[in-house]
């Protein structure tokens, strides 16, 4: 790892990078005098015995860890050392011979995504002091092809005989709702406007209506747009966003939790695990729907009318089955169990319900049998790969709800927004035992929560005396279990697909 | 509708409102003598005969409609009389006698969405002139939980014998890296912090190394940071977010077709339609994956080692099918295909991959025998609901292949990234024929492209002479159609699922 003295060089680095980009990006107009003078600091007090320098490592690490992970600046992560701290270096996924052709095929396929989701975003924009104009900050939003007016457009320069005033977008053009002859405006409906006016008054009016248009179809893109006067420029961004249209669940007029959850299941060689658990479910919801996904070699036989039965090719996998039963859901919310679960009287799915209803939360996990499985993930970005720490508990008490938390990732009996969890979705590639994963998927998609107090039953795994569902279970086990390879693979997905490199 | 001056007032209101906003946000520094005078116009020339007025509406009217949609300023929708113009009325899809109830629910559920998603934005910040602080406009990006130094920050207020600088958040904490005493900083580590000093220099140096400390976990929120001296105040924001996890899909050292493509199909009563076309799949693609989804009721037997079969409940759906097949598919991209497709030699999928791979297109569409059936969706957001303007035909041609086209909808015969495509999915609340719907479904996710020279061929409709097939082609065809009750379904999903108000 770098050292204390590179570390500091690092911060200096970059702030002298961004006074950069902000000299790049705005040309300073001539500053007033005082200003000047006050600048050559001679003819100031010296700092009192006060040298510039910049609070040791030691320190910033005490001020700036969370859970002894230092948060700032950025690349603590070390992977190398990573095993023997519980971690691992995903990139042992794959043999050293591979490696370097998968880093090339991993470094194209992250440019892709990179390329597709607008990243990397632009570097800040830096407003130099005493700019002559008023603007907004921030920006402004317009979707596709629509017009809107710029907010807050303002000239307060020294006074001249006349007043001329540019204003220069690239991905759209400019104009004005002002009803003005062209020799005062020049370029309406074009990417460069100018406005030459002898009368405050009258460049006041027409900047106040001045509208910007989108001229391409893009779901997102920023123009940004510079206003000119003199040597003075300002520059704000103007974002092009198409919104994403809603896709909301009518509950019905009674609010009846059939209309609102759908309870989905995967099952595999054990078909009997799964019948315990519908009587269970029918003791306390005798008609929410049931939607199971099995990929057993024989198909069930299931009477219940709420009950719909997927099958899949053979060992397809328990991510595979997930995701088809939640591609299937109809309902507002779907409740995720196992098919060895067994509700009982303090399984109250209206409780998560009410917490999904009047908070931010994507998902609410319960427990089994007193297990939360809460777990923390907290990402660090770098160039070759994000660092993943994992920290078991949760972040803070969720609001409205002091028995709650929010946390990264919960056990396998959750309640979720539809939507948001087939968003992300239950990836088909893993087959075996798989958990963690789905959560480190939707990282930066599902807002995770943790409810105790409900909670969910779980089926005895006492050997059963019935000898064929014995050998049921066995087989079930083979399967069950992650073979080595099956590490491997995992190791070597989150090093592709998550594009991490290691976790600790 | 609203009249003409009825809506120059709107934009008048508008501007007042925004500028309101402006010095809501902001306390302006008391401005310097001269353009306190500047200000009071008598010094200067009266406009020469220019009244200072808007636009006439016709003539906004001309500058900023697109495909004869005037798409500035919002709501030109008509949607009383949406109907004779070929378009729909959303709510018509309920009785009238239901509607206030159905209001009430969609009301509730659409501010549900927004509270989840961060919207509606805060309105914008507009910054005055002449603000003595130079800060980043546009405002900076922190990770929950993380600290980032805030860039550009600066004092050049007139001279004086100390300064007072003071910041301010309200989601995070502040602090400094210099190194300086606490008389000098105050509040490190709290929501405000102080810097008092009479040297310009040290106040320049801390105000260089300020940093900003996430301290509640979220996925996004925006902090209004306030930088003040005396009256002055800027404010920007410091956006908090987590970013989306990728998900890469590894296209192997070969890059084999088989590794980036996938086939998905939905078959229902009739598997000999299926079955040729897996025959022309097979002409031309001997080795790709095909994921059937069938909802027939008895199953398929299909001799071929890569088909993946799913049988579902009898009837269950056509975008119940689809999505079941999509939540499958294990590659980066799937290529959608009715179930009496036939391949020919003109069915590139490769050229259709090519597109993606250089694009930011997240569909590309084909051509069914020469129909690409390309249509553009146009939103314009209402207080009451959206509308949906459809026009046929495309928006730009598409960067670097001049053969294919932006639009928002193209016909059945489309590749597509399995993970786009999974976020917005097809709702298997649609039983029927249903198309243009998964489009609206995608607005704002799916940036939908087609290449017409990319053709696939469409089995033949004359009837069979085989008596099974025939009879199974009738009872399909009865499943297909859509009832009247399945299109005032649909009118009603618009209406509440899409927050749509009407269509044109």
């Amino acid at each position: 790892m770098t050292s204390c003295s590179s570390r500091s060089l690092w911060l200096l680095k970059m702030s002298v990078l961004i006074t950069g980009l902000g000299i790049v990006l705005f040309m300073f107009r001539s500053v007033p005098l005082q200003t000047k003078l006050s600048s050559l600091s001679p003819w100031y007090p010296a700092p009192d015995v006060q040298t510039l320098k910049l609070l040791p490592e030691e320190r910033l690490r005490n001020l700036f860890s969370y859970d002894g992970i230092w948060l700032f600046p950025k690349n603590q992560c070390k992977c190398e050392d990573s095993k023997w701290r519980g971690g691992y270096n995903f990139q042992e996924g794959y043999g050293q011979s591979d490696l370097p052709a998968v880093k090339a095929r991993r470094q194209a396929e992250f440019e892709h995504f990179q390329r597709r989701e607008g990243l990397p975003r632009p570097p800040p924009l830096l407003a130099p002091p005493n700019l002559p104009f008023g603007y907004p900050v921030h920006g402004v939003e317009v979707m596709p092809l629509h017009t809107i007016p710029i907010p807050g457009l303002q000239f307060d320069g020294p006074d001249a005989p006349t007043y001329k005033v540019t204003l220069t977008a690239s991905l759209g053009t400019l104009n004005t709702l002002a009803d003005i002859p062209d020799n005062v405006v020049q370029g309406r409906g074009q990417k460069q406007l100018t406005i030459s006016t002898s009368d405050r008054k009258l460049l006041k009016f027409i900047l106040q209506h001045v509208t910007y248009t989108s001229t391409v179809y893009q779901h997102h893109g920023v123009d940004m747009v510079s206003l000119e006067s003199n040597s003075s420029v300002a520059k704000f961004p103007v974002t092009i966003r198409h919104p994403v249209i809603p896709k909301l669940y009518d509950p019905g007029p009674e609010r009846q939790l059939r209309n609102l959850v759908t309870i989905a299941t995967k099952t595999f060689l054990r078909p009997h695990k799964f019948k315990i658990m519908l009587q269970s479910i029918r003791e306390f919801y005798p008609d929410l729907t049931v939607i199971v996904a099995d990929d057993s070699n024989k198909p069930l036989k299931i009477e219940d009318d709420h009950v719909e039965y997927y099958t899949m090719p053979f060992g397809k996998g328990w991510f595979a089955g997930r995701n088809l039963a939640i591609s299937q859901v109809t309902t507002k919310y779907v409740l995720w169990v196992d098919d060895d679960f067994l509700f009982n009287s303090k399984t109250k799915i209206e409780v998560l319900v009410d917490v999904l209803e009047k908070t931010e939360l994507d998902v609410v996990g319960g427990s089994v049998l007193g297990n939360t499985f809460q777990f923390k993930l907290l990402l660090e970005q770098g160039e070759s790969g994000d660092c993943l720490h994992r920290r078991w508990g949760s972040f803070q008490p969720l609001d409205g709800f002091p028995s709650c938390v929010v946390t990264s990732g919960v056990v396998n009996f959750f309640l979720a927004h539809t939507e948001q969890l087939r968003r992300v979705g239950f990836d088909p590639r893993l087959q075996r035992v798989a958990h963690s994963e789905f959560f480190i998927d939707g990282l930066g998609s599902l807002l995770v929560g943790s409810c105790p107090e409900v909670i969910i039953g779980h089926q005895s795994q006492t050997p059963l005396k019935d000898l064929e569902l014995a050998s049921l279970e066995k087989s079930y086990s083979t399967y069950r279990a992650n073979t080595n390879a099956q590490i491997q693979f995992k190791l070597a997905l989150h090093y592709f697909k998550n594009h991490l490199q290691c976790s600790t």
